[in-house]
């Protein structure tokens, strides 16, 4: 944090305090959610479990990345007003229905450490296996679905004045429909295993880059005033971290441990997903090791040991080293980006740290 | 329409025209994001599927009943402006996202005649049927997801001013709500026969009644104004014709044909969603009876001559005689709260021909 290093901390955006204030945030709407559920003579049930999801954990990234980019444009303020905290709040609630609704549509059996959303419904219901786990799916479709409903919730409660809003809309809505289309083209390809490293980082562009950093770092920063040069600072900033990112989540979907992630260690590799880990060890694999890769990956009932057998083709073609190379050579990127953008120290200090959270997590 | 009689007809809502007003702006809507995919190098797929399956038809009972709301509360004024049709297409768009979700969650092959959007989508997929069915319902996860984010575009960019946004986000808000723990409820009580009338009417008072009729009313009217007497003439109206339009769908999801609902006519049985028409029939059944609608109702494989038999057993048990009267009491209960209400001429007439069309449907 050298440029932080000349000014007194207090004036330094503090992201445990963010933090903190965004999971009082969370817990007090579903609180009231709940309550208001039950006054009207409803089961508090779903909003149960949406909170218990949501209180389950993550990295909280994207409260941190929009209270980052509000910090980076409101010209040394470093902190937050209560409306930049609801948004910010709002911008986890999102991420959770996008993971109920990952999860469902992968089929994924763990998620935080914990059972998926979908499993965790299934065992609510009494019913034999195959129609509780229907009715696991159906439920956290509707969960899906009110986390979505109350993230539109939290912005429209957030206080913001009508020019805020009329900012902040438009930057919402495009994250939203890039992170489906992302999803779209993740699931076409999904199962299809591919060589094709461009169209890998495309879905990562509009599924994780724009979505998990430069989006929240725009709605952030839109929320201190109109369109600036900052915006454009943050994507330099925020493209190549995002990208990072995901290549990073994809290292650990094969190389994690289930203690790291919070997932089943073998869940990426049983649902195939066209990853640039695994489009670079196809690409460089020789006939033998392709045959290991096209017969292994995204087999259902993969073990443990064929597991392994996939894991050491992707160290011995070289691609895990590649792409170990290149999320240092994006991090590289984002932070000089971040050095030749003029934003307040309150905010550089901020980002420089979540650039290296961000990249160096284990989990 | 004895109010109406006295009026010009230029000066009542034309419910044709705002028909065609509303599908002009879904359509136009579709093809600018369509456009927008494209230009952005993405597909155009997912926006094609949910165009043609908003496209498929459907009443637009929503986006009537919400122009109706405006001209209720708008003081003799008969034709819609622009930002009204925009929030109605809105609901509409927002009904599109529930039915897609629904039919999911429900396992339905079939809406608006034509296989239900997870079915379409399957249909895309190259892979074997079971991995094709997977990615059908994944898909259309992510369809319905899309419209729900497209409904709040249409509001966010419907030209509100930022009171009627203000007066407008809330009453959406709760719409969803609503919804969702309707749809909660009725998850919770599918496949477990009851007698309970009381829940399946809570079920309906959420999912249907609230949903279909008195919200669309409630936001049309907030277009116009601040809360008002009209709003709670609005729910005298509204509440008994939503639980009517109600009980009138299971009518049909039992009795219907397929040519009339677009479903499979044996969709609803197959189900075993506990309605007001099957747990009357479970009231009133004897023995016999009762071991039919147990051994029957809810079975995944049920043959037509089996429906047959279910219905035979509706019939004599009189519950579905029961339902019939209960739809003409709620009929004439909403018809006697739009006699008592002093909207203009204007909506009168539309608000009385839309409650015979809601109750009188055949599909």
């Amino acid at each position: 944090m050298e440029s932080a290093g000349a000014v007194p901390a207090a004036v330094l955006l503090d992201l445990d305090a963010v933090r903190c204030d965004v999971e009082a945030v969370l817990t007090d709407f579903f609180r009231a959610k709940e309550r208001a559920a039950r006054e009207a003579g409803l089961s508090g049930a779903p909003v149960r479990v949406l909170a218990d999801f949501v209180g389950a954990g993550g990295k909280r990234l994207r409260p941190l990345l929009c209270a980052a980019g509000w910090c980076a444009a409101a010209g040394g303020e470093a902190v937050p007003p209560e409306a930049v905290l609801k948004v910010a709040a709002a911008l986890e609630m999102f991420h959770a229905f996008a993971l109920v609704h990952d999860d469902v549509m992968d089929g994924s059996p763990a998620r935080r450490g914990r059972p998926s959303v979908h499993r965790t419904l299934a065992g609510l219901h009494p019913g034999p296996g195959p129609l509780a786990a229907e009715f696991g799916r159906a439920a956290a479709v509707l969960i899906g679905d009110m986390a979505f409903a109350f993230s539109d919730e939290l912005v429209h409660t957030a206080g913001l004045s009508p020019q805020e809003l009329a900012r902040v809309l438009p930057l919402l809505g495009a994250m939203r429909i890039e992170t489906m289309h992302g999803q779209w083209l993740d699931l076409l390809t999904t199962g299809r295993p591919s060589g094709d490293v461009e169209t890998a980082r495309t879905v990562i562009a509009h599924k994780t880059a724009k979505y998990t950093v430069e989006r929240p770092l725009h709605i952030g920063a839109a929320l201190a005033g109109p369109a600036s040069a900052v915006q454009a600072a943050c994507s330099a900033y925020a493209l190549p971290l995002g990208e990072a990112f995901q290549l990073r989540d994809d290292l650990l979907g094969v190389f994690g441990t289930a203690r790291a992630t919070g997932k089943d260690p073998l869940d990426d590799l049983r649902e195939g997903k066209n990853t640039v880990l695994l489009a670079t060890a196809r690409q460089r694999a020789d006939p033998a090791q392709r045959s290991v890769l096209r017969a292994l990956v995204g087999k259902r009932d993969l073990t443990e040991p064929e597991a392994a057998r996939i894991r050491t083709v992707i160290e011995a073609t070289g691609a895990r080293a590649d792409v170990e190379r290149m999320i240092a050579r994006l991090r590289r990127d984002a932070l000089r980006a971040l050095a030749e953008a003029s934003f307040p120290a309150a905010a550089a200090g901020a980002l420089h740290d979540l650039a290296h959270a961000v990249v160096a997590r284990t989990g």
